[in-house]
């Protein structure tokens, strides 16, 4: 069976040289294309960035991307061309762009002419200016960002039938709340399995997480391998069942 | 001779999973490195990132930073524990910091309630929440950022006698405007040189740069090799002057 994993952070460029980057190494998807790979049947597509850590197999074909435009037009382009038994999306994907960017006597300015629309007015003022590389001339800038496209949300129009693992992370909450909004998003995205985990329980390999399914069922790992283990077990027990 | 070379770009956390990074390969900084150990008479404290690229000497002293806070008290510490013939300071430094981050909606109410200091009105709005991720439930998000200290300035405060070696890196702009704003520069910062080079004529290795002295001499480089080692001459030479 074919697979398509994502992994690591996307960035988003504020200027030439400044960007938002999301962080994430990119060692949990490169746990999960290891413990594909072990097995003989299975051929990985693996859409990651430059920055992230990277499988040592080579057997895979390693697809390198930067923005989450980037990302959403290879992932396209891939999967109209090959057909997944499952996409595994731990891509950490910028929610939001840069959109424009000004000084913040710029955007009192803007405030005090055209207060109504201030996202759209402040890309005209932008619009008028050449610099390529903001100005540092003053002591607070400000960035205006828009909403990305959901990346997660175009798997399953694109392919039905593929089974489709996505994560979810948050910051130190408590467990239910963690499991609730991972049931949210299993059901807003379409997903088959998501793994909810939490920033405040990963340090190196210990890495805690919770793989949920259409049914509810929760089951719990402890480190970077066995999440990866888990993942790998459940997607070919449900295709086994297809 | 005890040199201290920087080399990569700073990362200013947005929160717990984002972050503004400057993109600094750190390739032209491990060339500088390599070209002084050479000799065997100079030894290198190199203060960098974890995502650049590290200079393969096991000679050197590698000192691990991540953003422009770090830079600065593992830079005042080891001004104060050394002291180096020469501080090279390539490391592209974060002219901001995100201060606070609201939604569009949230910046428009603070506007309407307390439109005089912003920054400050944001700042306390952003006190009242609890969530350590910022909601992506907004069509636009606002990062607020405040000035950071201007760490090149910190060097000759703390060894007048040191040589500086500043960089500056502009985007496509016309040579002559590199120029100025990088005498501009020198003269700000009371270094000894400023490499001054565009964005726009760098790629891979070719790597054109001007190395510009107090005595308003520029000599010209076209490759990270070239640009070391020519750093490397003018700083020994002027050395050698002392």
């Amino acid at each position: 069976m074919r697979i398509l994993i994502t992994a690591g952070g996307t960035s988003e460029k504020i200027d030439e040289v400044r960007a938002i980057t999301n962080h994430s190494s990119g060692k949990l998807g490169k746990a999960i294309a290891e413990a594909f790979l072990t097995d003989p049947q299975v051929s990985v597509d693996y859409l990651t960035t430059r920055q992230a850590v990277h499988p040592s197999n080579e057997s895979l074909d390693m697809h390198l991307i930067e923005t989450t435009q980037d990302l959403e037009s290879r992932m396209r382009q891939l999967m109209t061309e090959h057909t997944y038994a499952a996409v595994i999306h731990s891509m950490a994907v910028s929610d939001f762009t840069p959109d424009s960017s000004v000084t913040m006597e710029e955007l009192q300015s803007v405030i005090a002419t055209d207060p109504a629309d201030l996202a759209q007015a402040v890309r005209r003022r932008t619009q008028t200016r050449t610099e390529k590389k903001i100005s540092s001339d003053t002591d607070h800038l400000v960035i205006i960002l828009k909403k990305n496209p959901k990346i997660i949300q175009l798997i399953k129009e694109l392919q039905p039938d593929t089974i489709l693992v996505g994560f979810k992370l948050l910051v130190d909450v408590p467990m239910l709340e963690l499991l609730s909004v991972a049931e949210k998003s299993l059901e807003k995205n379409q997903a088959d399995f998501i793994l909810a985990n939490d920033l405040a329980e990963i340090s190196g390999e210990k890495h805690h997480g919770y793989l949920i399914n259409r049914n509810h069922k929760v089951k719990e790992a402890h480190t970077k391998t066995e999440i990866a283990e888990l993942i790998k077990q459940e997607v070919q027990k449900l295709e086994e069942t297809k």
